[in-house]
């Protein structure tokens, strides 16, 4: 049924994302903390319903767009997860007086004073957490600078607490290694939370995200929620740090074989860059998987072929590390698949997913792109 | 006029994207060959026709969805230029029908025979160009190679001529290096197309392709038809090899500063991999321009600022090799323009232009994705 396909496509094997879906609620569950999916991944509401288990619930989103598109799908609790600039209070506004309860983030005093002044000029609440800097991996106070207090007074009754995501938990090497980074994550927004308190602040939001250290945490304590995004699918990052198996990455590239270098043993595909997205995440990783691993139309990875190379509208695969490769396998018009590096980046160079029950082809799902 | 702008926002300069095409227009005139632009960069209309300097012309297109908007856009003469297979030949078929003459590319018996087969089942005809590998950096067949004659016999009557792309072009150290590399462009495809002329066959078409090579080659003799695309934009890869100034990139990415990093001197932006893409084209060059060149709301460089990391909506900006930052130049919400790295990525990422004429929004121009 993949044979009638046009290439390049983007394929969601529903089965295992239910699967990774069903976990991490289990688990989110089992500590008592509130699941809020970071919808950035998948940008559709079908996988957020699934992420959920419900028909709507608490989004994280990283542009307005995704904000208007979930809203128009009932959800109404939303955090923007991006450091909330004057210029776009307008349209957040907007999305609160149709019945919207937006929630933003800042880290300075000028910031917080730009949220306040445009939410009071747009005549619509708009409260913010203040974002903790627990990894000095990009934005963010860090626990114990005095201008927590500063940006929390600037913030006055619009504050509801803070937020950070460990996104060093990317560089980490295994299981022991992201639990640290996670008890770093959580000690450091727990910290400011009491800090908070301690001056006086209401502070009822502590929220943490990212998929390695949500799957690896053995604590949650004094944290109420956590973001995270790419566990729905999954990806070839996450299989290196350990985060998942292979077998669980739920999206792939369906691609056709358009020729052969005999000579190099090299097999060219129509699924380029243009289809995989420019992501090299697993570079730093001690297998470099290039462009992503190579799997037949089933989904099960061939021996240790990967995308070596891509160019616009071309993919390169090649044997990892080299040698020959059958390609009485891969004749002309053949279908591979190619698992991700990255699902953010690679899915968001679709318009929208085949949704795959058994091996077939039983839905589209659409995806939202822009700001 | 740029602060009403939503961000991030693609910008494109008119003033600058109609030099660079009156210039290769020029160029190529003078020396006596066609110009069939490579339409994957712009992927718009409007854009094709300033290069064109024409309502419509001869095209590249590597998508069929290309193929299809600009044929509904009036363009008659579309070279499909990846390795057909036979599924992809309904879609085209559909088009011929319509009126369009399609061109398109095959590089083995295999293929030759798939596109012969599935094209006299559609009851079109959809010739082909024999592509050359000229640089051995992708697909093709080699000159001298005795399975060129036999692509052209499978061929038969749909044989057009032979086509390459220079891709080696992208790895030269200035001038002088892709001068050498565009006459063994020029040459393969001559050799080839002499080769089988000789052997009987009619070979009208000798196609050769990229922006480098166009811009420094000192003879097309014996060549038709130049295709390329980037040049229409040019970026800092073109720049980085010496084949335009920084001064010539007509696309950036307007950002907004969401905050700072005061301790580390970084700036961080709403301009993250989904609005720059995932493109590092520069890591390999001279001088690793991160994730792209930072200059103010006007386009003017600002020292030597880059983008030095990204994640999905966030930019880092710092100084290039490290260093202090008036952080004072980039209050919060203000706003920074990133040249890309890549055009043709970067574009991607965008459903529009904004147009600019005299440093003002003077048109909206659509893009399109997907294939």
């Amino acid at each position: 049924m993949l044979d009638t396909l046009d290439t390049p496509s983007l394929l969601l094997d529903a089965a295992k994302m239910e699967r990774n879906c069903g976990r991490m609620r289990e688990r989110l569950a089992a500590h008592g903390v509130v699941l809020r999916p970071h919808v950035k991944t998948a940008k559709n509401v079908e996988v957020a319903r699934c992420a959920l288990g419900a028909e709507s619930g608490p989004i994280t989103v990283s542009t307005l767009r995704e904000a208007e598109y979930f809203f128009d799908h009932g959800f109404r609790d939303i955090l923007y997860a991006v450091g909330m600039v004057p210029s776009k209070v307008a349209r957040s506004a907007a999305l609160v007086r149709r019945g919207a309860q937006i929630t933003t983030i800042v880290d300075s005093v000028d910031a917080a004073i730009g949220l306040v002044d445009a939410s009071a000029n747009a005549q619509v609440e708009i409260p913010a957490l203040i974002e903790i800097d627990s990894d000095g991996h990009r934005a963010g106070i860090a626990p114990g600078d005095p201008r927590l207090l500063e940006v929390a007074g600037a913030l006055g009754p619009s504050l509801r607490g803070v937020m950070t995501h460990a996104g060093d938990s990317y560089n980490c090497d295994g299981a022991e290694g992201i639990r640290e980074v996670a008890e770093r994550e959580r000690a450091a927004v727990v910290a400011c939370a009491h800090a908070l308190r301690s001056a006086g602040h209401a502070a009822p939001v502590v929220s943490v995200g990212s998929t390695p250290t949500a799957t690896f945490a053995r604590s949650f304590e004094g944290v109420t929620e956590v973001r995270i995004g790419v566990y729905v699918f999954h990806d070839l990052v996450m299989a290196g740090l350990g985060v998942c198996d292979v077998d669980d990455i739920a999206i792939s590239v369906l691609g056709s074989v358009i020729g052969h270098q005999r000579e190099k043993s090299w097999v060219l595909t129509d699924a380029g860059w243009m289809a995989l997205s420019r992501d090299r995440g697993t570079a730093k990783q001690r297998v470099d998987q290039g462009y992503g691993v190579v799997c037949d139309a089933a989904g099960r990875p061939v021996e240790d072929l990967i995308v070596v190379d891509a160019n616009q509208e071309h993919g390169i695969i090649a044997r990892r590390g080299g040698g020959a490769i059958d390609l009485a396998r891969f004749p002309i018009g053949s279908r591979v698949r190619i698992l991700p590096n990255h699902a953010c980046a690679t899915a968001a160079q679709h318009d929208d997913y085949q949704v795959l029950r058994e091996g077939r082809v039983a839905d589209t799902w659409e995806r939202i792109h822009g700001w």
